[in-house]
């Protein structure tokens, strides 16, 4: 998998796929990531990327012709499975989505900055908008980065243990269950006694129960459908 | 306003605090960032922080002794509004809750990290739990941060144009309308008349319509409460 992240701040980028698994997926080859620094695309001497909006209001506007001119590059060099733009009113992020997006090949992130990009670059270039959650960010970036660490981990062979993954949270429609681990007391605190029986079926069937009952009681909508 | 971050892995947040609007606000002293490595918390050699779940499984759990001291550390030095641990199964974080947060005076945000900390962490030290979003992540850095970039831009001083953050998507539970900038023809593709108009009466009226529009079409979910 290849995906190719477009920004205006390549740095805010740099350390997370510098450390931990998404640094080693890379590593390993099994993806790699692209920063793009739209400033490059830019023909005039200013490097100007924004300008004031149409119409007046507070905040600039990216504008087409640079993010056009990036990817188009970009795609002049591949095929592109999807160019996604990152904005909070995108469609919502799910494990759905990111175990849909896993299993594309090349993909482009393009990250808003300021008050977002020109209308006509989401006409014409875009073929998905991603929101990461109902807030607002300074920039799609971290977004950007969330998707990347939501999709790049279930890409087979980057977890160590395959067999993880599939016990998070999200992938069955439920909570994980509670967890823990050595000391079974700590300041009095002690573990369940099930988990230290020995009893695998009972433990599967606690966590089982846990973990719709975790479910019920903090996201009972997960439930519904 | 003060956030201490702790984590296992303070590399991957190095990035976003020092780039753009974060970095900014931290010059400007409106807000602090602290990162602390878990890793210093531990009184062992192998500075172990993490073991194999009771009961079995994939994957790591955080222990309790390296977070407890970790805390308390911190909380012997000043008073705390909350202890925040980073967890897909946490509240979902909205632009009421980052409008919430931004009031508080001191928060440490815990990122958990492999499978999650252990439940006494959650059961003792913990005042409130959130999620970024529906999706799981390799732990909780990249949603501490996103935490951090929703709060900390919503700090009057922090943006350059205070009206900025208001017109955002979300924060009047529209999304925000389509915006433009020159050139006003590209390619053919040419901007809504009514934002070269001049008239500022019609551009108010067209941009609420829009932004309703939009919300109906995207987010009908917004519109209901």
């Amino acid at each position: 998998m290849r995906i190719d992240i477009i920004t205006v701040v390549p740095d805010i980028l740099k350390s997370p796929f510098e450390a931990s698994i998404l640094k080693r997926a890379i590593e390993k080859g099994l993806v790699e990531v692209h920063l793009h620094n739209l400033r490059d695309y830019v023909t005039d001497n200013y490097k100007q990327i924004d300008d004031y909006q149409f119409g007046g209001g507070a905040g600039m506007v990216m504008m087409v012709e640079p993010i056009d001119k990036c990817i188009s590059h970009l795609k002049s060099q591949r095929d592109y499975d999807e160019v996604i733009y990152m904005t909070p009113d995108g469609e919502t992020l799910n494990q759905s989505i990111a175990n849909q997006l896993s299993l594309k090949g090349n993909i482009i992130l393009l990250c808003g900055h300021y008050k977002g990009v020109d209308q006509r670059v989401r006409d014409h270039f875009i073929t998905k908008e991603i929101s990461v959650g109902d807030y607002v960010l300074s920039g799609g970036e971290l977004g950007a980065a969330i998707v990347c660490d939501a999709v790049i981990r279930l890409i087979p062979g980057v977890l160590g243990n395959e067999t993880s993954a599939l016990t998070d949270s999200f992938q069955d429609d439920l909570l994980a269950p509670p967890i823990y681990t050595r000391p079974a007391e700590y300041k009095g605190w002690r573990v369940p006694e099930v988990l230290t029986s020995g009893n695998f079926g009972k433990i599967e069937a606690w966590r089982e129960e846990q973990a719709y009952q975790r479910t019920q009681e903090k996201r009972p909508d997960l439930l519904k459908d």
